[in-house]
């Protein structure tokens, strides 16, 4: 099996540094598994993201799921110029439980120019999934 | 031409109502125009949204292009129970300038159970789109 | 488990009788494996789906990813009125082999109005996918 | 206003060539019209296209959206080594007539790596569409 181009740790870290508005203290987002090609990610449980009826928002779901791609792709590409985002495909699937979120990433294809990957999210301790994501990241010609 | 179910004020009521996570004082969104089917909308330029590099970060967009067809929706269902997201397909486009975004929403279909609209987002001032969203929206059964 | 609502002998004869443009002798398409909710189906190569540089066509890759949802939806719901594709969504991620293509379908959500599914697209024999299509069907309200 | 780079007679010549299997006698596909960036096309209406009901068949749009697309690319990018479709996103939107197909596609983004798009497809004599389609694709580096 191959090894994640980068540890948790150090996505963490290059996180906080390239996107500080982001992945910040208090924005509720850690990572809890990388490996190559995959990483699974947690947003903490936020009353403010919460829509009337109980819904998390789904900006927030959107959020996450490119949250979760950013790590995925940093496993494969490792400490590489800043891939953008191109495309992403969300289809919202169940009304989320007021509890943290987990999102699963896996990319599907890492070329030279285009990665993609599906993000499957669910509430915490369930099994069917609140919202699956599709998401293409185009990434810049290598430094090397 | 049919006039909108609700004008552009009664949606922000109703937003601040419904939403007041996302629509509220300091969120720097407002609507700008509405018709029946279509509304402009904007999103004042914030510090906090920006990514290295000077870009308005994804999910800002994404809320942004959400937020647009709700209202766009509003403008042809009027006060109804709550659409819900079902789908909703985003395509990044170029790099925003540092400045407000506004977002054009244009309902395709508007059916008894299934809403889908588009929303070109574009830097205020500049002709050229920076994203472009397919959204589509589950409509509950009327209450009348 | 759950067992499917239609067998395969079943979707193959209905399909058959409703589809007749699409599953006819020829098509090249045929049903391998049927449970509840999911669904693996095959397109037999044909030379006339052949593109310049040896590629399949997207056209027929679209097309055998709505029958394998069509298959799955089936397996589920039963013998009911059709349901109809209301969006698809399709990013290829590679150059196919010139040779059969699996497409495995399984559904994300199966509820009384939208059905969600996703579809990973093989060339059989092969690991890594050539085209991942996520998809909705609109449900017409059941007969019983 | 910028000229397009080949005119709808070359690309005809072009496509001929280059989909044999795709833009042939029979296909009923034909060119309408091109400018710079945009494009519209016809697919004549053909018995077999049709499911039950008298719906012509979602990978028959599809198809269609796809060749609007190569058009429109070509009208910008000229006789360059061919894009690959690398996503495609369709909304079906009402029920087509049994009619001829028009659809109008129009760039959104036209880079150095990928050109993103839009298609609306009507039934001829229509004002409301019934499918919507964005597509991406990957443009190879240029022979010059």
């Amino acid at each position: 099996m191959t090894k994640p181009a980068l540890t948790a740790a150090e996505i963490e870290e290059l996180l906080a540094a390239e996107f500080p508005q982001v992945f910040k203290p208090g924005s509720g987002l850690s990572i809890e598994h990388v490996e190559f090609g995959t990483a699974r990610v947690r947003q903490a449980f936020r009353p403010d993201h919460i829509r009337p009826g109980g819904t998390i928002s789904g900006p927030t779901m959107m959020a996450l799921a490119d949250f979760a791609m950013y790590v995925a792709v940093f496993s494969v590409v490792g400490r590489q110029p800043l891939a953008v985002t191109t495309n992403l495909n969300i289809n919202f699937l169940r009304k989320p439980a007021q509890a943290d979120l987990i999102a699963d990433a896996r990319l599907l294809k890492s070329g030279a120019r285009l990665v993609v990957g599906e993000v499957t999210i669910r509430s915490v301790g369930a099994d069917d999934p609140v919202a699956h994501v599709t998401a293409t990241y185009s990434v810049p010609p290598r430094r090397d």
